[in-house]
């Protein structure tokens, strides 16, 4: 036995730690980075709760705060006092109205683009749905451009756009926001980051995700998730998204490629994928599979889903059965990702979030029999309260990303 | 729309920074931490040499080493000039002989014990087959307890043992080193670390954990995917355990019982797993699976794989067939893990470094035609240089991380 290869743990992080030293200019930053957060993310405070919520002495709260004001992006107004003596903290707040991000969510069945201030409120949004069928990257660069201005028109004059996040459903190459593959839009290998930024001629970042990725986000920030550690998110369409957050912390994979679940071979001998493999989950789990279980045209997409959901409201033993079918696959596959990754939250977005409650008996019994003991007890099925707007959140998240890590990026 | 429920950022971490504000006083622990780990992992190095790995300053580092000197943990030598001019820089190591944690595997087939120093050096260690029985943890407790005096007997007697880590093939509860469930080895519940740690009588911390979870550490940290963000571990015995490591943060989901990759369903019609469910992909890829296809009894455990991988080395067709069957299921689950992680490198571990020389054709050829081509273009399948070890160097290293985090739990 030898100790094997060495390796600078610099190059993983496998063993915990930053790969390097902490220089104290870089403190100032991070502790900036860490009210903001605080603000944007559980809302205004006063310096004494700010104290609270950082770890951090009131005095150096007082003087970020300070800084934070300065670049525009905090409002500090005295808080009227409360009758205890001493004077009051100030409260402070997140411009909201001042500082904006553009989100986009571009999926099969829909596209839609919001205007989200500091803090999470969504200022201005609008949606537009998709008929099924293969659309040039370029016509939807123009449409989403067209969007954005509908929605930029409805913000204050000295709002300041900080950033663009987008989220697509295909895979997505992070680093240099290109989507390699979309198969249920039937795009392939597109610099989508670089075209809808040209389109839009804001000069700020534009950052691209898979929608699965950023739906999990958005349901563990502002979702029904939200505080939970280990969560993976599923979206259903025509394909099935999915994100993973283990231990807080997002698995991106290699270039952040990770999270294809709907491409778990789960069925060997099932149905051709259009990714080109067999038995994929979504293959028996995606609105293609409902509609073709109920008999209908898996081509009439979202309006065949919401025939069939209205019919099963209704009691159609068909569409039960279909819906039934389909939640058998839906807890085979989920027992697979409790048994692999251990969540505390599975978040059902998307069609799933709809169709859930009549397929919840077959679910519940899959996981019952396919997932360990141990992993099953601890946890929970939940539909998505964001519905399908997760994806559109979490791409604002993906947007305020760079300033939330980084608030000096804004001049003073 | 509505932006759902606020949550505090620090309840999760997936916005990516941590919780709380840093002070000052943290600074200088975690720039210990950082030498130490570099010493431990990168080996010996000049001041000069720990500057350039870590971006601390010249003086910074200077004071650091000095720090861990007067610890016990690092020998400081003056190297012997190299003609350059100035003083040559003292040369920094970790004093390994003194600096000890005791590492322990418990696997199906065998256990294993060993002793090793700071640095990574193995001490000493031994290993003892198992049979296939159900063996009360009380007599393996005492096993291993013995196992352990055998080691330490050949340290120096100034060696300072530091902690003990175990990787166990089994759940294992993280908080409290609690094994929750060993399907293949008989155990259900047992409070492993802490009836291993009184059999020790070490007063220092036990330390337990899955074995894929250590063989993945092993493997991203001092084996063939030293320097890797994106590993796999899979390690093949009677069951299929799993580590996974994304982007250089082991993904442990819920305390710790995440990564059975062995119990995914993979194909629902298949056979009784031991773990009580259907289909398991263990029940397909494990040593059970591959001796019953080639016609051997499955509890002659690894006996029967020895004889078997001899068969296909001297070319008898119905090894060769049942290797082959094997791995066209190897192949579909790691397309599926292809898909949902994204990894760069999966390291095959345990019996699969052995048979996967048989088997190369039929997994490639399955994971070609079921992972998506994005994500199997940018990952290698590698058997794995530490073998049956990589669970045993991972419990070392486990053993190692509070010292290594927090070098300042050793009194100077």
């Amino acid at each position: 036995m030898s100790g094997g290869r060495w390796s600078e743990p610099g190059a993983t992080a496998a063993a915990g730690t930053r790969p390097t030293g902490i220089r104290s200019e870089a403190v100032r930053q991070s502790n900036l980075a860490t009210i903001l957060r605080s603000l944007h993310y559980a809302g205004s405070a006063s310096r004494s709760e700010l104290v609270v919520r950082t770890g951090l002495t009131r005095s150096a709260v007082g003087a970020l705060v300070t800084d934070l004001v300065g670049r525009g992006l905090v409002d500090e107004q005295r808080a009227s006092s409360d009758g205890s003596p001493g004077r009051p903290s100030p409260i402070a707040s997140p411009r909201s109205a001042q500082n904006v991000v553009i989100a986009v969510s571009v999926m099969v069945d829909f596209v839609a683009v919001a205007a989200v201030g500091l803090g999470g409120g969504v200022l201005a949004s609008v949606r537009v749905e998709r008929r099924r069928v293969e659309q040039p990257v370029d016509a939807m660069i123009a449409t989403l451009a067209d969007l954005a201005k509908q929605v930029r028109r409805s913000l204050e004059p000295d709002a300041v756009i900080h950033g663009v996040g987008v989220g697509i459903a295909g895979i997505v190459r992070r680093a240099d926001n290109r989507l390699v593959f979309a198969p249920n839009i039937g795009w392939h290998d597109e610099p989508f980051g670089d075209l809808l930024a040209e389109a839009l001629g804001l000069d700020v970042e534009v950052s691209v995700a898979n929608d699965g990725d950023l739906g999990a986000l958005a349901e563990s920030l502002r979702g029904v998730a939200a505080g939970v550690a280990n969560v993976i998110y599923l979206s259903g369409e025509v394909g099935v998204g999915g994100g993973i957050i283990s231990e807080g912390v997002p698995i991106t994979g290699r270039v952040g490629f990770a999270g294809e679940v709907g491409h778990l071979p789960l069925n060997p001998d099932g149905r051709r994928c259009s990714c080109g493999a067999v038995g994929c989950w979504e293959t028996e789990v995606g609105e293609d599979a409902l509609l073709r279980r109920a008999g209908k045209d898996p081509s009439r997409g979202l309006a065949g889903a919401d025939e069939l959901i209205d019919e099963a409201a209704s009691g159609d033993a068909a569409a039960l059965e279909a819906l039934a079918a389909n939640g058998r696959w839906l807890g085979i596959g989920i027992a697979g990702l409790v048994n692999v990754f251990a969540p505390q939250v599975i978040v059902l977005g998307g069609l799933l979030h709809r169709t859930y409650p009549y397929m919840i008996d077959e679910v519940e019994s899959a996981v019952a029999s396919r997932a360990l003991d141990a992993l099953r007890k601890g946890v929970r099925i939940v539909p998505s309260e964001l519905g399908i707007d997760s994806s559109l959140i979490g791409a604002a998240e993906l947007a305020w990303q760079s300033v939330l890590d980084d608030p000096t990026r804004v001049a003073g």
